[in-house]
């Protein structure tokens, strides 16, 4: 569940917890745990919000772009667990000036990362909205009690990131009309699916999360998590991307993980370079420091009136 | 998967079949169904979208009425499919307007509805929008194919439905100071989950749906889904409901079934009566006559710039 932290406590307190049910993880990681009665598999759900005007605007975001990032943002949370996608239910709510075109062309953009990843589009709701509004659920399998999780990362574990930071924040920045490698990034994040799988399998990696708030917050979440501390240095910048936009900027759908202090990590996997940031440490739980100050956990945070703005956590 | 019918039609021609995936049925009925590796259980899925000025009003639905109705509608469609429910994911999209006792509120009365369903809260998203946004999926669990679909009518079936019908519209069209049995019928749904077991386990039903755009456009639904015609008379009105409001009044969120010819239906079940009101025919696909003549598939389509209104289906 994402969101306001504060406010997600409050509903979590509320909330009973209910393993007889089957469920095995409820609020509070990038998924939800399912084990369906008698399965070899646990099955990963994650829910994400597109919202006009939050996430997206009409006058630069092309209809594609817009169906492919509703659906990146699912699969991510559900590379940051080791999870298999299987499949989605897409609800949208179609503003008036979406006409015709505009919900082919969506379903085109979404359609087109379903097929490459094979997740199956099972169903949806439709309806007419002053604003366009998408919601994506994603499910996906992981094996029986194998879901990279939030809450493992231990002291003296090696804290890595995938990938290069902050390009998503300056495509946001300058635009369509920017860098374009920069602008593409932001339209059309990858979600690190295999590099998921290949955590959770080879490298056994303690935890994880998915980089769609910045790292200063998506880490900080992660400590607060397992309980622990981080000390990080500089993470590796997108080409022309600020410190600023690298540790705080959102929506990169890198992944973030530990791995036990001696475990080998290739420096790249595919394409995609793996670097080593920092260490888990004892201390309070959620604290981050950058080359030995606290790192703020400030972030991408929509639970805000401003909407595209970098804000604080309360 | 709801919404206009040429629309969804259209995006469903585009979604290759992936049964190899788990996936039963994808979209065209109630709920998806998936079969998790190995397991005694289908999962049904469903989405559903609850907008404000679309589905309702600040100035007259209060926060815990908005929370229990936003639930009973995805509880509804698993109860058309005979499943029980085993967690739902919630997003939030927060208007301006709506502080913490609202978001409070919408919580608690979800999470009453939850609780007597045993229903568990496994997650969401929570964002800020200009307008307030709810979309709900809910996960229900069967015994291995043996869901409820909306395609098995066949050719001589009785066609019954639950409940007294109209009672929804009629709320809405009179406000929370008209008749408080029809508000409430308006504002606080019930889910028929252990009618719909009941249809599945004992009666044995061909097929099913829930009545949640009226009772002449989901009849039509089911007709055309099982490729059959249907005669009917008037359908038991709610007190107080007109005519029109029985047959093309939305959210009523009754269930409405097909029997085998000798099946024998009690009158009640529990406190619900069951009204025999027709019968399954051969003819066009989708077609449908009250007291012999032609009923328009007009129902409460939310695919319409209009909002609150009935309108022809296209």
């Amino acid at each position: 569940m994402n969101g306001e932290p504060r406010l997600i406590e409050r509903i979590r307190r509320k909330v009973p917890l209910r393993a007889q049910a089957g469920l095995v993880l409820g609020i509070g990681d990038d998924c939800a745990i399912f084990r369906p009665r008698g399965s070899r598999d646990d099955l990963l759900f994650t829910t994400d919000l597109l919202l006009e005007d939050v996430h997206f605007r009409r006058e630069t975001h092309a209809a594609a772009e817009v169906g492919w990032k509703t659906l990146a943002r699912g699969l991510s949370d559900a590379a940051a667990m080791g999870g298999e996608p299987r499949f989605c239910l897409v609800s949208l709510a179609v503003a008036e000036w979406a006409g015709r075109d505009w919900i082919d062309d969506f379903y085109r953009g979404l359609l087109r990362l379903a097929a490459r990843t094979g997740t199956a589009l099972a169903g949806g709701d439709l309806a007419r909205n002053q604003r366009l509004a998408c919601d994506i659920v994603v499910c996906a399998a992981v094996p029986r009690g194998r879901a990279l999780r939030r809450d493992g990362a231990r002291t003296g574990d090696a804290i890595y990131v995938s990938g290069r930071l902050g390009g998503s924040a300056l495509g946001l920045a300058e635009g369509p009309r920017g860098p374009r490698t920069a602008w593409r990034r932001h339209v059309h994040p990858e979600p690190r699916l295999a590099l998921g799988a290949f955590l959770r399998e080879r490298l056994r990696a303690t935890a994880a999360i998915d980089l769609s708030d910045g790292l200063a917050l998506d880490l900080h979440r992660l400590c607060l998590a397992s309980q622990v501390s981080a000390a990080i240095e500089a993470p590796p910048r997108f080409p022309g991307a600020t410190p600023e936009q690298a540790l705080h900027g959102g929506e990169d759908y890198e992944l973030l993980f530990t791995v036990p202090p001696r475990t080998r990590v290739p420096a790249r996997f595919g394409l995609t370079p793996l670097t080593r940031i920092g260490r888990i440490e004892k201390g309070r739980a959620g604290s981050v420091f950058l080359d030995g100050a606290p790192l703020p956990p400030l972030g991408f945070d929509h639970f805000r009136p401003s909407g595209f703005d970098h804000s604080a956590v309360e």
